[in-house]
């Protein structure tokens, strides 16, 4: 069956080059995405497929019904571009000022349309049915994928599968993890309010920047000292403003920063022990400090058994020269949504150019991949989708 | 003789006032005098006396000798204005948009015109000269004082006088003090350049946010264990600015501060542990630091001689209540300048409205002071410059 | 074959307990032993085989060839006890006051000598040779291992396969893990030099209290800043001593701490900016300070091969109902040593009471563990050396 | 008057130097004072003094009456001794193992004695009531002299003098000041109680020596921020003790310090302000602190007019070569207890030797002084005691 399944994604390989090139060209920012998300509908109902469209707002879910009975298998494809100015020069650039899908998701969506064309053509022969879900905003907190849940979209789905073009890592690779696999990513706003006054006269005041220094310092002790050292955890202060005038004492004082952790008792630990350190050190020094945190996404934790079985039909897909374990990665991904209600796994593609000295990475206004990356991608979604067999 | 002088200046009190407040109206700022020097050469000129113009670039001197063999007194007045809306509602309010004689040397200009023609009356009966300094430029960096003094200003000079009208200080008092009196005023720069990189990979980076909060941490110890307890000195950071988005560590920081010092050994040393802190620290944290030192003005140190000279004179001066031994205070002046090359003394007469709730602090948009003081400080460095004999 | 080697190992439990008891009563702490040693040494003649004593000064090598060709596998255990009190009620209570076997040292020498009687009766069967390595002083570092390695334990061993009986684990429980298992463990030892005086005169000193607390705060960036989030690392200050009347300011302080870490990289990185932040803090600071780093133990990180054939087999021995893949521990063994030179692996065979609600933790005065432990803990051993097969 | 005065005392120098020399042989440290009392009790009851003995435990006040009427001046001597080695070699040197006048007491007692005899020698001709109080354990607080006052010694009392002869100081100098003189004199206790456990555990743990050395740290902002730059305020930790393994992580850690002020009102802070940084920081990273702040002697704050009274006096006095306005110091005194009370001025007598290259300091085991200051101070003394006149 999966032969059936390789020959038409090879056959397509063009086609889902045109896709991933047209999509390129007209970028579409996280929420704001309105003529992708229609491109994406008319392609699943030219198949014949079941559409919803809107889902969240404005996210596709398109249902292939196999014709013998089986468990539901859901494939996952990003769709959002980001605010960024495309600064390759290649014949695909983007034709939007501004915008540039510059994390691959034209090239998730193209894999996932062709996918869905390849195993419209095995309906005969599939044993239960099978998701796509076309999701927007996944650059931007709080992201598609919680909206597209609340709408219903996986509803009757057994296991989820999704994955990243991955363009640091070599073409022919496959990198999977069971567990904790990407970061919750969260982040706080500390701001201070002391008492100003005259840099001749610091006893009439309460000098902010005196207090910020004090919470950077002990702040730092929440990595070194609270958390477990055999886990992983971040907490990262990237902005610290406090602009006067040199003969001025800084009434106020405004810090930013960023949290990534894996589990969510540390995630909760740290917020609650930031807050005592913030709070606490304002009031140690006769100030007041307003803190305020807000969490990104969750960790993108695998599970055991789904990521087990996806390594192992990655390890037999034809391009796949290593399955590979990998730390997992400081970065997050709103897949943990879908992962906090179903089972599933989220793996990396290797899509580095094999022959280019520097691929650039994610996000960088040169981005690009290796679009071969995508025939992989596609292989190994679609035979974890066709081979699924639910644990009875 | 000072009887006459008295008399003189009592008769001109209001000569003083509409002086006082013609300037007022006319503020100039600092380094852009123009029309007020020349106003002020104009009245000496029309004295009879020896007037200099363009002193060390704006300044005015006159000269007046006495019939007989002394000793050669100069007195001393400051003529710029401040770049402060004035926000009073009197009719002498400022006619100059952004400028403001906020800090009384409209007063000051007034009371050295008044007593110079006062003094002039007695010429026959002075022994020795009296020199007029009319000062441009006491705001601003580097100041007036020592662009006059470089120009001979203190040529042939035993001993110099200024006051401060100050408004904070009842009315009726003369605050005096031997030794320091006001503090050095020096700024400085911290430029850090550690390493920036992603929020979620702090070991790729050097944390200028952590690195400027160990330094502004270590800097408490310069006041705390580096300076006698017996002295003063202030080290006050105003700016910390290290101004990112909240996933990324910053790369550079800037911080920017005050020293106020009564000593020059003293502010020799903060100069020099600051330096050590700042280059030593961030060295330690693997990152540069560059430090830049400004000196403003030296600490104004009043001769001990001289000065209790002034407050005995002051005891007896009408219209002088209280002549109190004050505390220095932590702002600085370039009457240091002077100083630093004569001897002399710097006190301050005291200008509160008595009837009022609130005397507006020097450098408030709603600053004013009770004219009254000009009198009392017009009698005191006049009685002082007539009867200063010279030590053989 | 393992049936038979099971076969023994069951029929001589009752010896291996009263081996492990009488050695119980007879602690000999680290680099101390002498009857241990020659206790082991007369068990493993009495055998028959080729026993080699004083290795490495204290160390006992038992060779037993088998009688076809193979590969050479070695078995260690460590014989030492420590300096405690013992304090348990027990029929085998240690009878030398201030010394115990509060590790479970004397279980590992049972297990391995019957083992090495079960073993024999096997030689017929046994392709290969294997080597016994009864090993002195793993407490006390530099640590008994390296001694012996120098002295030939390990000439033409091929791999080598070690275990702890691990207390705080179920009994019916090995764990293993491929890779970073035990921790390096490192101490380092600061004075700092700064400059004493009265507590009332604080600019006439170096306060070394305040140096101090800046090292020790800067030394949390260590972890927080400079190691990889998905590294582990720790470093710890366990004392910091600057003991003076309550009116001096201290003239020195001395601080002493442990890092642990799974990486020679990351070792070597910590020990680098350990020394570089205290000795940048006290130079900063106008002091001076003695900076010593004196390396444990090496990491124990397991070969994936050897790791993984221990593992399989382990699976199959009686009496494991779980074979867990565990966190790495941040305490530290000398097995690393062996494992610098051979292929092999180091686990842990769960040793808890599994009726006591407390097990006492390795190191507590009341330590003790099941000993049908040992049991397990030979089967697994045995029969990974009578299987073992080099790879050609 | 005061020539009669002089001339006695002039004749009486020998006897004042034997009574210091014999005090010096057998001194007697605070709060175990039995001797001295009895023989200074003796030496009044000689001259036909009206003599009480045991005020406030140990202290003896003798009354000398004049004939006429006027106001009551007391003068007041300390008596005790220090807990020192004498490490003289001369030979009036202590016999008294682990006992020393090593602050100069013995001097003041007999300078106070021998100026009674010479006083009572005038009780013709003196206007008003002369107390001289005898005061045990000036050394070691709570002080004598508040026992002393409690008892009744200032009863009917208008204004007390007192002196310290001054070994750093040149002989012939009188140093005095109004205003603030000597520093209150107080210490605290931090008394850390974390959570201890093992070095490479953190998380287990709230680690003691980090939580002291952000206390440390935050500690120094009270005088760098929050004491007016122009007051003096000393806060200095002596000790800080967490005494562990390398390999343990600290549950406790103990902080001793002492504060230095001149003013009520800073005193009164930074005992608040350190209460608060103390519980505040503790509080913050999860931990208690108790914390005890334990009140020496007040400042020693002398009476303007007194002061000016005795230094106009000193002016006059014979040897007397310069009377200078000295900087307050940093020590302590419980002749402030007496200033709470009532009237009156403390001030030192130079006693430095002129030839010696060397005079070491209070409390120092060779401290001795220059016996000829004995003199000078008798006479300020007496002649202040003789003249003053009570303002009516």
């Amino acid at each position: 069956m999966e032969k059936e399944l390789y020959q038409t994604l090879d056959d397509s390989y063009q086609e889902m080059v045109d896709i991933r090139r047209y999509l390129h060209q007209y970028p579409e920012i996280s929420f704001q995405e309105v003529e992708t998300p229609a491109y994406i509908a008319r392609y699943h109902e030219a198949l014949g497929l079941d559409v919803k469209t809107g889902v969240g707002g404005r996210g596709v879910v398109s249902t292939l019904k196999g014709r013998k009975p089986g468990p539901t298998v859901a494939l996952r494809a990003d769709f959002d571009a980001l605010p960024i100015q495309d600064e390759k020069d290649v014949p695909y650039k983007s034709k939007v000022d501004g915008a540039l899908h510059g994390c691959g998701h034209d090239g998730h969506t193209a894999t996932l349309l062709v996918l869905a064309k390849a195993l419209s053509e095995q309906a005969e022969n599939i044993a239960g049915t099978i998701v796509f879900i076309h999701q927007h905003a996944e650059e931007h907190a709080p992201g598609g994928a919680q909206q597209m849940i609340d709408d219903g979209c996986l509803d009757n789905v057994d296991v989820i599968f999704g994955n990243h073009l991955w363009a640091p890592d070599p073409l022919g690779t496959i990198q999977q993890r069971s567990g904790p696999f990407m970061a919750a990513t969260d982040h706080f706003y500390i701001d201070i309010k002391g008492q100003g006054g005259h840099g001749a006269a610091p006893h009439t005041t309460r000098d902010s920047i005196v207090i910020g220094s004090q919470m950077v310092n002990t702040i730092q002790t929440l990595v070194s000292r609270r958390v477990d050292p055999l886990e992983s955890a971040v907490v990262s202060i990237g902005s610290f403003v406090a602009e006067n005038a040199y003969n001025v004492i800084a009434g106020t004082a405004s810090l930013v920063g960023t949290v990534r952790t894996f589990k969510e008792d540390i995630r909760t630990q740290i917020e609650q022990e930031l807050n005592d350190i913030v709070t606490g050190t304002a009031k140690t020094m006769g100030a007041e400090a307003a803190f305020n945190y807000e969490r990104g996404y969750a960790p993108v934790v695998n599970d055991d058994e789904s990521n087990r079985y996806l390594a192992s039909i990655a390890e037999t897909v034809p391009g796949v020269e290593r399955v590979e374990t990998r730390e997992p990665i400081m970065a997050g991904e709103d897949f943990s949504a879908y992962l906090k209600q179903k089972k599933g796994t989220f793996f990396f593609t290797g899509a580095a150019f094999p022959d280019r000295e520097v691929n650039y990475p994610h996000h960088h206004p040169k981005f690009d991949f290796d679009e071969r990356a995508m025939l992989i991608a596609a292989k190994t979604l679609g035979k974890a989708a066709l081979q699924y067999k639910e644990k009875a």
